[in-house]
């Protein structure tokens, strides 16, 4: 997969408003969680999908940025103290812990609204057409939602303290993982100009490098160091959390991993372009060690 | 203005998930906050303008719905300890009371997805066309948005506890309340088919009747009785709120929301249809007693 962070960082602050503002404290908030370091995963794959089917950056990146917006607000309501309650956020103090738990709340809330702004903007409807923009933000709004990844939140809180069974587990990390993924996915193929059955290829791959994603996490809880993942290891055995890794343990876990992979990669047919990158990218997520 | 309560109240149970879901508590914080009794106010003012721009109720109906899914997840976050941390919201308890803090952030974060996948959907892409969903749902992003609706939130922290001028509070107003009216009404001209100078007249109409609803509500904070008010009276001087009673005093405020109202009813004349109903609408929120 090519790199496109610079592109996506630069495209990020141009949508945070320039000049005086009496909420300047909430824009800084906001501007605070969208820089800090990531890998920036998730709108890279809308952009490399739009590419794949032959569309440009420069149109794809209002929704490319929109994505990584919905992801951010996800992260800052997370972090929050009636949820995880996360000091830290990828080794830095979370929204809360530097602007307090009310402008965190509000700048959570607000980077969903830009989202939905940054796509139905003049340029980004100019550029693939009012359908197509509308049809991108419909996708990102069903599988962030209500029964998507928020509900993915709401099954993950339900499971708290008791027992389950593997298929709920699945169910939760489908929607609180793998369908914001599926979104970023299949909305680069809406905007680049896929058709139908590119659009559905671009949403197996995502669901399947969503749910590996999420199995090697909990694999790497359980057989790395701290040192090496940069974060507490151990965890979810100490919280008593129901993983992949609880129910299924380590060999059926690589294994499902692998079918994953393989899976990911066979969706990859329906394009026609090279989409080496995006196999060795689901086989890099596959093998990562941290 | 004709009473459309009914007709909206049945289109957002419609757009509430049918059937067996995991995440289902969820669904039912989302759906309670939806069902409490309002007047419906911002939803009707958007099939009222799309009514008077020549569209049809069936059109306007996702649109409505999402004005009012963004004013109740505004409402349910408000109410959070970290905010407002109110325990009742229209003589019920709020939603983190029946459902926790953690379920009631998140089914806030669902009713503002919930709205653009209504708007964006394809009943009313179909019904108004891609390029109009797309501006009306960008409108309500805007207004409701970073330096819209939350941006007031973000100013209305920022003045507690240290006295501020009366052109911050006018500021904060037009944010916190007036924008999301203007939304309202200025959508209901897009999806309704209305021109360039309706749709800067509906905004002009919403901004002069919502400043002028707060400011009804400072006097009435003052001038009330709980009884008839049906909520604590005095509460801004007794928690030293800066308004527009503490600022200009009750003379200066009876004249501002004459003017107001005035203004608001001549934005009308935009229109070439019937304007009573809004008229009157005005007309009464500037002399209401509760």
């Amino acid at each position: 997969m090519k790199d496109y962070i610079k592109e996506i960082e630069a495209a990020l602050e141009r949508y945070l408003p320039q000049g005086d503002y009496a909420e300047q404290r909430l824009i800084d908030a906001v501007r605070y969680s969208l820089a800090l370091p990531g890998k920036r995963v998730r709108p890279s794959l809308t952009l490399a999908f739009a590419e794949l089917c032959g569309g440009s950056v420069e149109a794809a990146i209002p929704f490319a940025c929109a994505v990584e917006m919905v992801h951010t607000y996800s992260l800052i309501h997370d972090d929050l103290p009636c949820m995880d309650n996360d000091d830290y956020r990828r080794g830095q103090l979370s929204n809360h812990k530097v602007y307090s738990e009310d402008i965190a709340l509000l700048a959570g809330d607000a980077l969903q609204s830009m989202a939905y702004a940054a796509m139905l903007g003049d340029e980004a409807v100019a550029a693939v057409g009012g359908e197509r923009a509308a049809r991108a933000a419909r996708i990102l709004a069903e599988k962030s939602g209500l029964i998507g990844m928020v509900g993915g939140q709401a099954i993950d809180l339900s499971m708290e303290h008791r027992e389950v069974g593997i298929d709920l587990v699945r169910l939760m990390e489908e929607k609180k993982t793998a369908n914001l993924i599926e979104a970023a996915c299949m909305m680069g193929c809406v905007v680049g100009g896929g058709g139908e059955e590119q659009i559905k290829a671009a949403g197996q791959y995502a669901h399947a490098i969503g749910l590996a994603f999420q199995i090697v996490d909990d694999i790497l809880d359980v057989t790395s160091t701290a040192e090496e993942l940069g974060k507490p290891i151990g965890s979810d055995q100490e919280n008593e959390k129901n993983t992949f890794m609880s129910l299924l343990g380590m060999e059926r876990c690589r294994a499902l991993v692998k079918l994953l992979t393989a899976e990911a990669v066979e969706a990859l047919s329906a394009f026609e372009g090279d989409t080496s990158g995006l196999a060795d990218f689901a086989e890099k997520l596959a093998n990562r060690r941290k």
